[in-house]
């Protein structure tokens, strides 16, 4: 038997074991400063597989003075970074396979049709807070080894195996593991891309911009400035620096999204009197940065921009906007998409599915942005999650979805790290 | 010596004594829920003149269930209305002396020059909170009572002195008074008008906006609704709206006012995740109402203008901005101008100013509307505190000023109530 045969027979006869699988991981709400519990399944997990681990509390300096760490967060205590490594008889290429264990609150818990934390399961559909972003990708990763460790197949190169805290959150998980020196030739993110492959992928990160105005009585609206109003004019006017930036953009990669690189307003805060002209106006939101581009590049493109609204309202020549970047910062990924990572995932998904997989860029970013600025390692990202479906009410994956990819991924670790009989 | 003459000479002589008397009542912090001390001020001093007291906490159930109460409060216990009644000796013109002790919150204490309690005076200025508005008022009013009757003159119609509690939060105080059966002939109100007569008053009320979205991620913004988006075309258009309803106001008494009746938008609140598409932003703001409009009609002009955004963006059919009523509502006032407590004011003014006085239409609410709609008393409001001081950091009132209200008071109560040797 071929050992895409032999793969997918194991795949079909452990199909409710990995499913089981999936469903104990979102039964276990893995919030922000709450993964411990995950991460113990986890764990159990890679020593039932024999793996070497390496389970660490992040948080050293050698972290947190890193350029690319950015966090609020003061406490990693007890909740730790996983790792574990299947090592290869030798000689072959090495990956890293990364799975974040993070997931981001459950929202308005009245929206959801079952508790966030079931797991229920519904037309080959299996619901919860994390099980698209990104547990049902983490599943097919270990399934996929699993599946290579129990028919004996025996890699060249190593599989670094990594369970990460705070992807959601900046990424100080991935870079803590990097740090700590994993490193590798290549690695795969099964984040939700309903199954596309993202070589490139768009950065982003927080700014907030602070517009001041006047203040006076509403009923002599007249004699102040209102800060909403100025802010206003802001929120028009980065539609057209948004614009302008994303006329910018070629890449094929991007055919398929109206906006390659979105800047989105996600918070307006202004005022505290209904009938008070309001004197401060805050905006919060998240720049989206070309795969191409630095970090520094697209804060100074919106810094100028800001500096260049005076031109168009007196106000803000003595009353510029402020702006601060904080919070969150994903660096963008920009992988070839001929490079041989590609090329055998590419061919692992047509054996699989039997069609051309579609290769885009991705729309936000991820830790691929830290493994591969960082950490220099050539990154996919490609999962099973439903992409619409991450961060929302009633997250759900499609299961089957979930199996194919571990297959996906255990043909591409067959090429990629090559095995002791190389029929693969 | 003519009564002008004597009023005016006891003035001089008691400048020092009322100024004291404002320090004192400006030292006392009189924000909503702790007016009992100042009151308590208020009542020593009508002890003093001799008037008859009526002391009691507001909030039964009249008050409450009355179509214009409003507030929010749900304890006025300890914090009483105070009224002063100076009985006259009988057939002449009674009137109401109206003055709310309550002052609005200091707001950013770092941008005070003095403590704002300080009651600190410079270059014949008195600084504080509340000095403006509307305790300077409330020494006017005082100070004209306590001269008439240290110079033995006894007035024929009744005088009624009110130290009201809520006018800042929807006249409650006001209304409870004329509940409580204080009407009169007439009524002044020395709020802040930098001495301008305001016989009409634009009324005010509030309203909250709730605009729907939907949300996204913001990598993907395009797939979502901003609400931020959709709320700003609210606010684009109620400035239409706002000019719409200003061009039908062509009363000369708003001549000097820009926009005779605006809308105001106080507050915009949207979104929780700067990386997020907002579902849902949330505008609260007053809107002016028309000395000839109602409450109601105001209401359905602002609610048919929401009805039909739905004809500029599609969005709006089946999401329409939905609208609530709450908080703040001050009726409007619109007394004649040719009304003679108007002319009897005009004329007082004119004895000790030596120039004509300014009439206008005010541009805020007052108890006037509560005095006038539901006592229907006619009412002129008619102070000398500086409008734009009103509510603002470093609040001041100019001292001489507030004496020479004080004379032109007196001198009116002399016109209006008659005094038993009427040389007046």
């Amino acid at each position: 038997m071929e050992k895409i045969e032999e793969i997918n027979e194991w795949l079909k006869n452990n199909r409710l074991k990995g499913i089981k699988f999936l469903q104990l991981l979102v039964q276990e709400r893995s919030t922000r400063g709450e993964e411990s519990r995950a991460q113990a399944i986890i764990v159990e997990k890679l020593r039932e597989l024999g793996l070497q681990l390496d389970i660490w509390e992040i948080g050293n300096e050698g972290l947190k003075s890193h350029p690319h760490y950015c966090s609020d967060r003061d406490n990693y205590n007890g909740n730790p970074n996983v790792v574990g490594v299947l090592k290869g008889t030798g000689g072959g290429r090495s990956i890293i396979l990364n799975g974040h264990i993070d997931v981001v609150p459950e929202g308005d818990l009245t929206k959801w049709e079952h508790d966030p934390y079931s797991g229920v399961i519904k037309k080959g559909r299996l619901y919860g807070r994390g099980a698209t972003d990104m547990k049902g990708g983490t599943v097919s990763l270990l399934m996929a080894i699993e599946a290579i460790q129990s028919l004996g197949i025996k890699l060249k190169g190593d599989v670094i195996f990594q369970s990460v805290i705070e992807e959601e959150s900046g990424g100080a998980g991935t870079l803590a593991a990097v740090l700590r020196g994993y490193r590798a030739d290549g690695a795969i993110i099964p984040e939700p891309t309903n199954m596309k492959l993202f070589p490139k992928q768009q950065g982003s990160m927080w700014f907030r911009i602070t517009v001041k105005g006047r203040a006076a009585h509403g009923g002599t609206r007249y004699e102040g400035i209102s800060a909403i109003e100025k802010m206003i004019i802001v929120v028009e006017q980065l539609k057209k620096l948004e614009e302008k930036r994303n006329e910018g953009i070629t890449d094929p990669l991007y055919a398929a999204a109206p906006i390659p690189i979105p800047i989105n307003i996600g918070k307006f805060y202004s005022g505290e009197w209904p009938s008070s002209v309001p004197d401060i106006a805050v905006i919060e939101g998240r720049i989206g940065i070309a795969p191409n581009e630095t970090i520094r590049e697209a804060e100074k493109a919106m810094e100028s921009f800001l500096m260049s609204l005076g031109g168009l309202d007196d106000w803000f020549i003595n009353h510029p906007p402020e702006i601060e970047w904080f919070g969150g910062r994903w660096l963008p990924g920009n992988l070839d998409s001929g490079h041989e990572l590609m090329e055998i995932i590419s061919a692992s998904f047509q054996q699989v599915m039997k069609k051309e997989p579609r290769i885009e860029a991705s729309p936000w970013g991820t830790d691929g942005g830290i493994l591969s600025n960082v950490g220099k390692i050539p990154v996919v990202v490609f999962g099973p999650g439903v992409t619409g479906s991450a961060h929302e009410t009633n997250e759900y994956i499609v299961l089957e979805d979930m199996i194919s990819t571990a297959q996906i991924i255990a043909l591409s670790l067959l090429k990629w790290c090559g095995s002791d009989d190389d029929r693969g």
